[in-house]
């Protein structure tokens, strides 16, 4: 039985993290579960999963959950309480599907007090990579990729020596404007953006996966969780998202994972590694239904923020921290009518020109950097 | 260092053996050659090699040999002599790629010498396979695969735990006549036939492919291999030969292993397992230079031969050795223009029709069932 935190519980990750748990009784306990506001839904959580501990964030909603706490559940509210949880829960497993920054000081609670953790938290690796990995090495934590490309990677790299990995290969959808010329990207609306063709995510994320943005951030993660120079991972549009990266040995020999895009796959992968359940829910992959695997180059101009990535990922330190906050604030402005969908690209670039690279940011640094950065692209001039 | 025995030195499989191991002068060390009548081949095998052994298939052929020897290689002839040498020999390591059922018991051999072998050899494992699994059982004997499908498939397995795998999925070429009609079949020549789109290697194996009894054949191999029922293994057509063939988990999630279609991987993956090294002459895969994969269903009509190997395999017994003797003949009279394409197909069905299943033949009675349905194929009267 393995005991479970999950940390974003009421968001997409975390939903689909207990429909996993759901369908293993035997093998999975919650222990844990925080969330932010969304009070209704954990209410119904804390009801079926019975943790021992409901983490919220504001105090002021405690008192809605008073009444339907089971006598074993204490509930607490707040940061400092949630990283105080984190260090004495009796939970093994952490699924850290928190969204944004604030993901970052949970993550170091989960590696010091040596949990293994399923990482859906882009900013622990993105912005606090040096960090993460040297704390995990110093308290024996493990990271588990929960994205489905680093998940395809892991899985491609099962039963292999690290050494014999000699290039990754990360597979991009193209997402909605990848058949759209330059010239007609120029005036696309979010509405068009937002239009994903293969996957169903929130917001943000299918605009990252337009701008093509949400590849870079995942090869800055490639880079920290499977300690990989950046020259040796490539991107390769693959339009049907089948195969969902792909893993080069020194001997030329390629090992893919493939299956239909289900979140659950993944999910339950980082569960249940390095063994496997049985899972309800995607659908088993047919090759001969899906027909045809297309995999196409990428587009320097097209693909402008997947480059801006791997420059700030080789130039290291706090550049990605930058790279990361200059986006989601871009991302926002294009999605409220205020930026040009080619602007984001302009606002990053912009910020990233403007600031000094700290070499070996702290927590505390890599926060207030985050905040920064934000800050000056909030009222930056670019449309 | 490890020791390698190589039996069909000088066949295709054999030479490319020897290349690989001509890479990794430090890794492996050939201790033991065995071949057919090309004695011109082995003669500079033997300078290079300096194998502690070498084994002819004829005494008359001795004489050609000694003025080559060096002073540390021993010279003999026959099938006993090479089965003595199997039991004595130093190689932990035997490439077993020897043609034909008189493969048989030299594989038997090498089991009980314990030793691990690299399973080139199809009659071992198609019309032995019942025997060969039990006696490596017995004597702690390891096979590994050779093929490319075989050697994919094993890759993709790797870490893994068995009781996870749901399904093997076998790829297959198509052959050269996978854009034909079934009319247009009917009718071709055996120069057609030798057009093999993607992978350059013998008429035989040639002509297998185009019939599908290729795939045939590796079923019934995958089957024995990695004791999966013949419900569990799927053949889908993939035109490229990119996906050399995959695995799929019980969480629905599957692996696959790529490369450019060059035998030298899956050789050399045989002697390192389950390491792996650096490996001189594949092409690396880039996926956007192969642009597309494809994929298709197993055509019932035109791939006859591919179910009539499910049916001798889930028949067991004696049916595969039948199958295999009865499509080799049947091939030989293709060649020779003394049987149309349709009538391979034929010739099998009505040899596996004329047979009696033996349940468990003994290798004796494997190879007198092997040479009599021979005898009485090559006399047939199916054109």
């Amino acid at each position: 039985m393995k005991k479970v935190a999950v940390l974003g519980s009421t968001g997409s990750i975390g939903t689909q993290t207990l429909d996993v748990i759901r369908q293993h009784p035997e093998q999975f306990r919650v222990s844990l579960l925080a969330c932010g506001q969304n009070i209704e839904l954990v209410k119904k959580q804390i009801a079926e999963f019975q943790p021992a501990v409901v983490a919220i964030a504001k105090e002021s909603d405690l008192g809605k959950l008073e009444a339907h706490l089971p006598t074993e559940t204490r509930a607490i509210a707040g940061e400092s309480a949630l990283l105080d949880a984190l260090a004495e829960t009796e939970a093994e497993f952490v699924m850290h599907a928190m969204v944004g920054s604030q993901g970052l000081k949970p993550t170091m609670a989960a590696i010091k007090a040596g949990k293994t953790i399923g990482i859906a938290n882009k900013e622990t690796l993105v912005t606090a990579g040096h960090l993460v990995t040297a704390a995990s090495n110093r308290y024996g934590a493990q990271l588990i990729a929960v994205d489905s490309e680093h998940s395809a990677i892991l899985q491609s790299m099962q039963g292999s020596n690290r050494g014999d990995v000699e290039r990754l290969i990360i597979t991009a959808s193209g997402g909605s404007f990848r058949d759209w010329s330059a010239e007609e990207i120029q005036h696309a609306a979010p509405e068009d953006a937002l239009k994903h063709p293969n996957w169903s995510m929130g917001q943000k994320v299918t605009i990252d996966s337009a701008t093509m943005m949400n590849k870079g951030l995942e090869v800055i993660e490639a880079h920290w969780l499977f300690d990989m120079p950046y020259e040796n991972i490539d991107v390769v549009i693959h339009r049907e998202s089948i195969v969902h990266s792909l893993v080069e040995y020194q001997d030329k020999s390629v090992i893919a994972q493939l299956g239909t895009p289900d979140m659950k796959g993944p999910i339950q992968y980082a569960l249940s590694f390095p063994d496997r359940l049985e899972l309800e829910g995607p659908e088993r992959l047919n090759l001969w239904e899906v027909g045809t695997l297309n995999f196409e180059k990428i587009d320097p101009v097209k693909h402008r923020c997947l480059l801006m990535a791997y420059q700030a990922g080789e130039a290291g330190g706090s550049a990605p921290t930058v790279l990361n906050a200059a986006n989601e604030v871009a991302v926002q402005r294009f999605l409220e009518g205020k930026l040009s969908f080619p602007g984001i690209a302009t606002v990053i670039e912009n910020a990233l020109a403007a600031h000094t690279v700290a070499a070996a940011p702290s927590i505390e640094e890599v926060l207030e950097i985050d905040e920064e950065t934000r800050k000056r692209v909030r009222n930056g001039s670019e449309r």
